[in-house]
């Protein structure tokens, strides 16, 4: 039913590109482009974003070129450029689907196929919105009844430390919550413009969104001979150089890692809020992977919890933004964009600022803000769905955590690899040793030898990693960043592969 | 099952903020917040955005008093600030709904309770998606199929001119596209800064965005006493006395317009093209309200379409970007934050920046991919739901036409206030004539006199109204904008009301 209409009924108001050309060279004359390369606003210019850059736009053609028949020495590409769980295979918790289809489809709450703790969830979503319809605007901070669930559910994972709904927004995805909270705390010119810390390596949403807010991007490095961790008297040397030609105002956490894979300890937290305490530094925890801890001697400590751990004197006074989202944990619901943050001790008419920010996009996508509540509030140990879901979310989480600890041990037995222990997320940040000729090779075709080196695996082999350069790096030394999630395929081919580029280089 | 979790248990640890502060008086210091008003970005201050303003924080304080049993003249809060179908009763259209939760729920796809066509639809939308999952991310510009079926319809709309799927990006609702756009346009200090024009009245989305983005906004009035049309010499002069002080690069049109209701003459877009082809501006031309079309003798033309019939000169260069949207239309789904951008004549390294802009925030939600894929591939008069669905979609429509007529005429016969035909889209923007004491006597509040309008409007009948200073109006006059839906409750209170108004004032 999809064919294309019949264009020629136009008639011959049509051109073709060819006889346009034509036209205009008889006229003489050709209007030139308003938006070039030289009128684009610099700050987009200016914008990288790894995840997604040349190497995955070559990934795409590759794999075009394999579907129309083209010859390479691979039948498929294999994508370890990001965290799409789904896109794996990794299939979607039936209890979630069930609310999100019942709240799409309200007529389903008469069909017996659906449990009753799932049609609760969804008649609870559906009072909360206008019309108790999904297609309705919710508030600019989300539906009320699902922020009240978040609360609950952090108030349940800081083992009761206390949750206000006020201090909840819904977001889309962690990314835009991270977004808006940056562009409240972006101001001033020169020396007292805003400085960001951001981990090295870190996500490249931060440098992303500090380019183009034109803020000053304050890099601290993670050690890796220490397993990535957060090295306090990093963080001091950091600030100390960059107050020099900024304002430092904030310090962004990513925790667990993304793309180190490290979880950091209680001590590195406390550590890392006395430090914003005492420099003043507004805190934002991006805890998007706290579900994802792998490692038996690693645990999960919320940045909240540990401040309220601190005493009040930190509590009830450090501004601190903690980002949540549907996308991994053992759901994986990228597509779904859904997310949340809580803000603490956000001064009041700032507060009133940041709603009417989030109230020019309007609101969340509403089944996203439905995808997270079942989240945060899955079936209790009396409701039907009870086993079904925690068999599956075992499964998950376990695969995760077997893949995690198989991707470092294959990475190590790679000659010229050395990989961390994965403690949680989802990614290995590896260190490949590229021989000196390679760097020559590679600095003569001005391109960095870590990205020399994820092409040419792309050329030989069709996995699409990530060049460490995009997420930063200690210079002279040279990462990837992948994905656990592909291991099975990775395993197949990498150790033979490595061999070859490394002899070939 | 969602009562709070006994916060006891935290025992000591636990501080009331009464308590803390005590502590905190003791220790005699307390943390200065890092972000405040003064410190807050600058830009992010100088948003307004009326639609969600003031006057709509407190119809919710008003709505929640209500609750709570406080005593007005009135038992309900009529919110008529937005167009917000759903939340207004309008109920959902059944073949979009079985099509996303059959996408959300793909068990669903064995049941004999969906039809066909709409399981269909579900298959080749979850082809499309990675690991056929609504959970994975897609493309920064969208699922390919989904792009393609915006391709066909956008053909088949304007008669045949041609549509390249590779020009289609899906967004987050049509506001995400807008400022994307804008924000490539933005560059320049001083003289050279940008500027961008926009209607007066507008839709705030443009002048919040300009602000945030320190962009020039370049007021363009629309003439009121002709429909709200737009007149080709008022774009002149403001062109001309904008080229003073700033770079005008981009012009802003809204048709069907928003709040003004109009819908523009062919020969008026022509004037606009040909305007924009001349002063080489880049057209941006919000299209969320093509469905949206009451008045016999008006008639909705796409600016693609008019500019293809301009001819090769025009259709091949002038720099077009058109948007549409799941949220207006006969659909209605605003939550699902849905819809499309076209974007014709990009030069090809700007359109890379586009697509690396884009994919910093991933994918927009693929649930509202879905949603728009359905409006732009509606069932086929061979297919089993083509009867239902076109009932369903004219009885909306129809509805929405016999409002926007009564709208119009219940305001004129209201003394002191004149309304001008709602032609289409879902507002009207009635000028009201306010006397002259009750302008001094707002003045000397503080406020403009169409807000102490509103204000009054909402606590002496709990209509929320939005100023027409939110939107822009010539000096001097004064309007409200209120959403059509919401007649019948209007057609209750408003004439005794404005009476009581005026001789109060």
């Amino acid at each position: 039913p999809l064919c294309r209409p019949d264009t020629q009924e136009y008639g011959q108001k049509r051109f073709s590109t060819a006889e346009a050309t034509v036209v205009l060279r008889e006229n003489g004359k050709m209007r030139e482009k308003s938006l070039t390369m030289d009128t684009l606003n610099p700050q987009v210019k200016a914008v990288e974003y790894a995840v997604r850059g040349p190497i995955v736009t070559k990934a795409g053609d590759i794999e075009r070129g394999l579907q129309q028949g083209q010859k390479h020495p691979f039948t498929e590409v294999i994508k370890a450029n990001i965290g799409d769980s789904h896109a794996m295979g990794q299939k979607p918790i039936t209890f979630l689907r069930q609310v999100v289809a019942l709240c799409s489809f309200p007529e389903l709450l008469d069909s017996s196929s659906f449990p009753e703790d799932a049609k609760q969830r969804a008649r609870r979503i559906l009072q909360g919105c206008g019309g108790q319809s999904l297609g309705s605007y919710s508030a600019s901070q989300g539906v009320d009844c699902i922020r009240q669930d978040i609360a609950v559910y952090i108030e349940q994972r800081d083992k009761g430390v206390p949750a206000d709904w006020d201090n909840i927004y819904l977001t889309t995805g962690a990314s835009d919550g991270i977004v808006s909270i940056l562009k409240m705390l972006v101001s001033g010119q020169g020396r007292s413009r805003s400085g960001v810390m951001i981990p090295i390596p870190q996500y490249p949403l931060y440098s992303a969104a500090i380019s183009e807010m034109e803020a000053v991007q304050i890099n601290y490095y993670l050690d890796e001979d220490n397993c990535w961790a957060l090295d306090i008297n990093e963080l001091h040397r950091a600030y100390q150089a960059a107050k020099e030609h900024c304002h430092p105002r904030v310090i962004c956490i990513i925790n667990p890692g993304n793309p180190t894979g490290q979880v950091q300890s209680k001590k590195c937290i406390e550590e890392v809020l006395h430090f914003a305490y005492e420099e003043n530094l507004f805190v934002m925890s991006d805890e998007v992977y706290q579900d994802n801890v792998y490692s038996p001697d690693c645990q999960f400590h919320s940045f909240k919890k540990v401040l309220y751990e601190m005493g009040p004197e930190y509590f009830n006074t450090v501004e601190l933004a903690s980002f949540h989202s549907t996308s991994k944990g053992y759901s994986g619901e990228c597509g779904f964009r859904g997310g949340y943050m809580e803000v603490l001790n956000l001064d009041l008419e700032v507060k009133a600022q940041l709603v009417k920010l989030l109230s020019v996009r309007l609101c969340p996508p509403v089944s996203g803000q439905a995808a997270m509540d079942v989240i945060v509030n899955p079936p209790l140990p009396h409701e039907p769905s009870y086993l079904q879901f925690h068999k599956e979310k075992r499964a998950v989480l376990g695969a995760l955590a077997e893949k995690a600890q198989m991707t470092e041990q294959i990475l190590n037995t790679v000659p010229g690899i050395k990989c961390n222990p994965v403690q949680g997320a989802m990614y290995a940040f590896p260190r490949i040793f590229i021989p000196p000729r390679a760097v020559e090779e590679a600095m003569s075709l001005g391109i960095s030898p870590d990205m020399m080196y994820c092409l040419r695996l792309l050329e030989e082999t069709g996995i699409c990693l990530v060049p460490g350069s995009g997420f930063g790096q200690r210079e002279g030394t040279y990462h990837f960043s992948l994905h656990t999630l592909t291991l099975e395929s990775l395993k197949l081919v990498f150790q033979p592969l490595h061999k070859l580029l490394v002899n070939k280089l």
